[in-house]
Parts: C-alpha cells; sequence; structure tokens
C-alpha cells in the first residue's frame, strides 16, 4: 500500500434500491478512488430488510453481493459470521469504519434509524445516512456524538437527493447567515402536477409516480406535505440552527388543486407548486409547506417533473439557489458517497 | 490569544468597488470571525490604483482608509513605509498572509495580475483573487506553486460573483466527472437584453448598465461575449481539467439581437439569452458563447436582469445548476471572504 493510502470498511444498513445504486457506484468509482484520492475500500458487511446479512471482515464480493439480490435470494450464504441478524449485533459485528445507514424514514420519531446511528458512531464508525427522520429527529445529539469521537455524521442525501445543499454550507459558505428559503423539495407532488398539467388526471399521475417507483403504495406522506414538511425541517434544523419539528411546519398538500385550478393557473400564464418555506421571526423559525401559484419569473415556474429547487436568502448572497434536474437513485448515492469522501477527507 | 486561535495579516491589491465591499463586510463580519471561528486578523496594506499606498505592520485603521477614499484622498498618510508605491514593492513589504487581489481584468494575457499572484504565493501568502484572467492564462502554474508551498489560490468571485462554483466542485463534489454546462455568465448582456424586452433600446440599455456600474465606458467586452468567453474558459480549465483560452471560445455577442427578434422570440413564449456552454470531444472542451432562444422550460429562462446561472451535466448527477439573484459588489466581495476562510481552514 502506497504512504498516504486509505483504507476503509464499509457497511450497509439497509441495502434496498439506494444502497444497492451506491454499491454500483463505488464499483464503478473504485479505480478512481484508488488512483485520484488514494482510497480503498472493502466491504465487510451487508444487512438487508428480507434478503439476509453478510459479514466478512476479509471483504465480501459486492458484485455476487448484486448478483444474489437480484436473483431474489439471501445474502446469509456470504456471511463469515452466520446468525447475526439483529441490526445492533449487526452494527458491533461488521467491523467497519464508515456506516451508510439506509433503512426506512420514520417521520414521527426517527427510529430506529436514530439508533443504529447512535450505535454506530460509538463504534467508531463515521456515519453516512440518507435518511431524513434522524436529521429532524436527533441531528444535534448525533452531530455532538460524532464531534465528541472525532468522527462525521453526514445526511447529504436526506435533502434534494445527492445535490449538495447541506455540504454547501458546511464546506463552501463559511460566515454566511441563512435568513429564510424556498423552493420544491417534493419530487412526487410535483410529477404530479407536472402530469396533471399535460391533462392527466390525480389518479393516473399518482399510479404514474407509484409505477416508476417514486410514490410509496401509500402515497399520502407525498401528497399531505409529509415529506416536504420533513424536508423542511431538515433544512432548517441543519442551515438555520434552529430545531424544527415536521409537526410544528404548517402544512398543505395538494389534494385541493383539481384540473380547473390548473388551467385557470396556465391561462394566468402561471403554475401551481408544492411550495415549501421557512422564515425567521425573532428566535424561531417559521416553516410552511402549501400549494401556490408561482410565475415564469420564479426559479420555481421551469422545474417540472421529479426535479427540485431550493432557493437561500442570505445575509451575503441576495439570492443563491440550487436545481437539481430528472434525480435517480443513482443521484441519492452519490450524495452518500460524497459524504464517505468528505468524512475521510479523501479530497 | 485563545488557544488555536488563527491570527491573519491580510492586504488589498487593488482597492475598488470590490475591495472596499471586502473591507466592510471584514469590518461587519470581524466580531463573528473572532467567536465563530477562532480568527481574527489585521489589514498591514492597502495599494490603490490612483489614490496612495499604505503599509502598516502594526495595522491600518479599516474605517479611516474607507473614509479617506470616500473622501477622494491618498492612503499615503496611513502608511508606515511611505514611498512604497510600485506592485512588486507594495507585495515584498505588505507582511500579509493572505493577499487580495483585485485588480482590473485583462483577457489577453492576464497580466499584470499573473505576475502580481506569483509574487504574493513566492513571498508565502495565500492569494485570492476575483480575477478572471489569472485563472484563464495561468491557473495550472499558479495552482502548482500555491500547492508546492503549502498556501491556496483560490478565485471564487472570478465567476458568478460569490456563488460557491469552483468551491461547489473542490469542496463538495469529490470524485465527479464534468461533462459539460450551459449558463448565462455575464450580467451586463442580460440586463440589456431584459431591458430591451422591456421596451428600451439598445443604447438606452446600455447606458442604464453603465449608469449602475456594471458595464464599462467602453462595454465592448460585454457586448462581444468576451468576458462571457473568459468565464467560459475559466470553468472549463478549472472544472473540467482542460486548459482552454478565451480565443478559442467560438463567439458572438448580442448585437444581432434586435427588437425585432426579442418580439419574435416573446410571441414563441421564448426569451432570448447570451448562452454560454462547453463540451468535452475527445480530450479537447468546444467552448460557445452566443445568443439562443430559450424556453420557459430551461433553467435559463427565468434568469433575468443582473443575475446568473450555470447548469451542470456531470457522470452523477444528472442535471445540477447553481443561479445567482441580483448580486452586487457585496457578493463579489463575499466570495473572497470565503475564499479567505477556506484558505486558512476556518471552518
Amino acid at each position: 500500500m502506497a504512504t498516504g493510502m486509505i483504507a476503509c470498511n464499509l457497511a450497509f444498513l439497509g441495502f434496498g434500491n439506494v444502497g444497492q445504486a451506491l454499491a454500483r457506484l463505488l464499483l464503478r468509482k473504485r479505480g478512481e478512488l484508488q488512483t485520484r484520492y488514494d482510497l480503498a475500500f472493502t466491504v465487510t458487511g451487508i444487512a438487508t430488510g428480507r434478503h439476509g446479512v453478510a459479514i466478512d471482515p476479509h471483504g465480501i464480493d459486492l458484485e455476487r453481493a448484486l448478483a444474489i439480490l437480484l436473483a431474489g435470494d439471501s445474502l446469509d450464504e456470504l456471511s463469515a459470521l452466520p446468525g447475526i441478524s439483529a441490526p445492533e449485533n449487526f452494527i458491533a459485528s461488521c467491523g467497519a469504519s464508515v456506516m451508510f445507514e439506509c433503512t426506512p424514514v420514520n417521520y414521527t420519531t426517527g427510529q430506529p434509524a436514530v439508533t443504529y446511528l447512535r450505535d454506530a458512531l460509538e463504534h467508531g464508525m463515521h456515519a453516512v445516512s440518507a435518511n431524513k427522520g434522524p436529521v429532524v429527529h436527533a441531528y444535534r445529539e448525533l452531530t455532538a456524538l460524532a464531534q465528541a469521537r472525532g468522527l462525521k455524521y453526514y445526511f447529504e442525501s436526506a435533502v434534494m437527493d445527492g445535490a449538495p445543499v447541506f455540504s454547501l454550507f458546511r464546506e463552501t459558505l463559511p460566515a454566511v447567515y441563512l435568513r429564510g428559503f424556498s423552493g420544491i423539495l417534493n419530487s412526487t407532488t410535483n410529477l404530479i402536477l407536472t402530469l396533471m398539467e399535460a391533462g392527466e388526471s390525480f389518479a393516473q399521475a399518482v399510479a404514474y409516480a407509484q409505477s416508476i417507483g417514486i410514490a410509496e403504495t401509500d402515497p399520502s406522506g407525498d401528497i399531505d406535505g409529509w415529506d416536504a414538511a420533513v424536508k423542511v425541517a431538515a433544512l432548517a434544523t441543519v442551515l438555520m440552527d434552529v430545531p424544527l419539528k415536521p409537526q410544528e411546519v404548517e402544512r398543505t398538500g395538494i389534494r385541493g388543486i383539481t384540473p380547473l385550478e390548473l388551467d385557470r393557473a396556465r391561462q394566468a400564464g402561471k403554475r401551481w407548486k408544492l411550495v415549501c418555506t421557512a422564515r425567521r421571526e425573532g428566535e424561531h423559525v417559521i416553516g410552511r409547506v402549501a400549494p401556490e401559484m408561482v410565475g415564469v419569473d420564479s426559479p420555481l415556474y421551469g422545474v417540472g417533473g421529479t426535479s427540485s429547487v431550493v432557493q437561500f436568502e442570505t445575509d451575503v448572497l441576495p439570492g443563491l439557489s440550487v436545481v437539481e434536474t430528472d434525480p435517480g437513485p443513482e443521484t441519492t448515492a452519490y450524495g452518500m458517497l460524497a459524504d464517505f469522501l468528505n468524512a475521510v477527507k479523501a479530497k
């Protein structure tokens, strides 16, 4: 191993679409990480929800793991430590220096992901998470714990997939004071509104969003604005340094937007968008999710389909927006890769 | 001084609108830099173009310097080392650890700023520059020199004022491969086109842009696309790692865009924009600046007035755009402050 080479053991807790996309991205970037960043990695643990658990201190063959899952089989056959299935035992035994946490989101409490991330940090791992729940329910606790251990808790993919938003402020905008923001943060509702503008019914649009895998079987988390509210809370908590719970975000979903409303907006040269905003009021932050009509000169107007946007108002840059166009699982996976590389300072 | 406190001596080479805005920003942020980043600064040198030079190892009173310039007087009276006026002597004598270079741009050679920045680095200073010229004419040389000395050559404000573009890639997007970009990078022409859409003549629009200080007395550098071409070359050189000279960028300005053309575009639901693009072709990058009609669903459509936008196409994020709305001298100044803080790692 060359001088200065960084060697990392990686573990995946949760290995669905995003975890698997991250695995493929790691395989594709393996050579580049070695030559450009002097970084080598070994995957020592993968815990899936329904397809078994593999731990191997000598390294799991990632391509084989992906093939096993594609065939619908169990990863148990790859494990050098069979019999470990509970997440807490997995975390204690996986021998990783970086944990990728991609378990399902829990809007109300952030659990059990909060516990997983705490465990990972306490076992000396950087915690990289795509999960919004822990950000809104345990950001300060997990960040303080990470700091105390000389580790990182990063979660770029929790909002706007892999587009740099948290790292934008953390790494590029020192000494900035964020006054507020507005944006489109939920892909499903934005796609539904775009499809309805093109003439589809609400039910057709929902069915399409489900068919391409971005809306859940029960799409109410998106449609009623919960997902957007969690993202508003996450951005406010981290970037404005004011803890805000999703339940505190004023919230109206898109069920009231009828084809007639969409048509009226079109005739006025406008579009309905599910707009997310946050602004300071004294020491508090007022968060809001609600449908709004926006005109052609709004940075939100042209953001259609599954794309998203956030416009930040700071004390030094009057308006700074980040737009992410046409994201997919690989976009979210990239956010986690970036977190990993930023955490181990391989840049 | 507290443990870990960083003390920096700062010098300004060039002290026009941007330099003075940076000085005011530093004054405004002084307390925050101390409490939040354990960073204290002293300004030990200011060299202006026509209002004298001040050097004082014990620190120049920045508020007094600003007042002197406001009154149209000379900074010479503040100098503890009178008689130093040549920039090379100023650099050698100013005793700074960070040099803010804000001298006028030279599209053709980047000089004399390239020499100033080289001198500053050779005298052990971080070089922070708002100047596009050195980026396109000496990026690799200055970056290698900085690296060899353990210093930084940063230039966030050279493109899109203070919006994070170079630092976005450097600090938040590891292992990304940039395929190409498109955007609106010249404020003056974008403002002129916006005003002409509102019914003003070309001459009226140019006069207005001059009156608010964003267009030069000779506005041809903007109108003929030179400024935009330099920015395309700068982004390609740094972010795509392919040296590209402004002269190699295919370039058409906005003189051919008549009120009739603007009206035709409007009737088609479109707008004319001076569009900057770069794309790879084998090992080369093809850069282009030319007026294009863009539709309402383009991220460029809603970017009017002095605002700017760049959309990046990478191998991992299908489309990532940064939009900067309503910049001013303080925006550019903030980019230099961010470079300074990132260079000394005060974050």
